[in-house]
């Protein structure tokens, strides 16, 4: 029954997203050997510039 | 102190969400023997596409 | 297909956490209008010193 | 390399959420001796009316 | 820089636990087009009593 | 009413996350201009096994 959060910057396309989903469900089902059907995930999209890294904005970064 | 994160799909209307928040609430202060301004709710909206059960996404499921 | 994570002080007894489980998951089933079988509820327990509240840790509280 | 999250009331100007991803950065690495770059801070706005407090929604309180 | 927080019972061993954490880095990385070490993945032990499907503990499912 | 939570690699001593909760504390209420008491602080241990950057474990890191 694993519940997977996934935090991200915004802005990436749905596909990408689902793609995502589609591909983390499927390693861990199989790494643990249940059924996909009892892993959810959730992505959490985040502005860039609420995250940062080093005390560096996302949107201030390079 | 209980703090208590739901994250459900978005789209409820605000008074679903407050209707959760106080019933949580009053449930775990019970439960807990503590007041209810000691317990925290906060409910995180997240979309049907960022969301996967079995890898399937919220969107496209049934 | 609500999660719900809660974060609450160690050393509550299995039987308060299961009775926090059972309660959180059938106001919000019944809120929403969908199964029980659809709500997930995780219980994290934080040691007290772990937990600060006004910056006091929640061993030194009162 | 921790990680920390901030839940807080949306609304906050980003200069605001800046501020506080630089000083809770600088405090973290300097209290454990690490590197800056190691740590990550990631703010989660959330809407008053879905934020409760002794059950009382956020944009009910006082 | 995705944060990834997993949630899943305790007792699997480390190997299991790394092996995911490898898989998943590996896909966000891929999908996302970005350097795996900008990845994150922190995997979250919850003991079964503490974890309910349909208000059902997992010490107690079938 | 902000509550953070803080993952970090378990085995610091108590006193340096209690120096942590203060110093975060303070620095979130001074910025908001919000009083002490509202800030709660949540620090989670997590084992270097369980943590992974770029794929590679805590414990095999360096």
């Amino acid at each position: 029954m694993p519940v997977v959060n996934i935090y991200m910057w915004e802005g990436r396309p749905i596909e990408v997203k689902k793609e995502i989903i589609k591909a983390v469900t499927k390693d861990i089902a199989e790494i643990l050997g249940i059924d996909q059907s009892l892993v959810t995930v959730i992505v959490m999209d985040v502005p860039k510039e609420s995250w940062g890294v080093g005390g560096i904005p996302g949107d201030e970064l390079k």
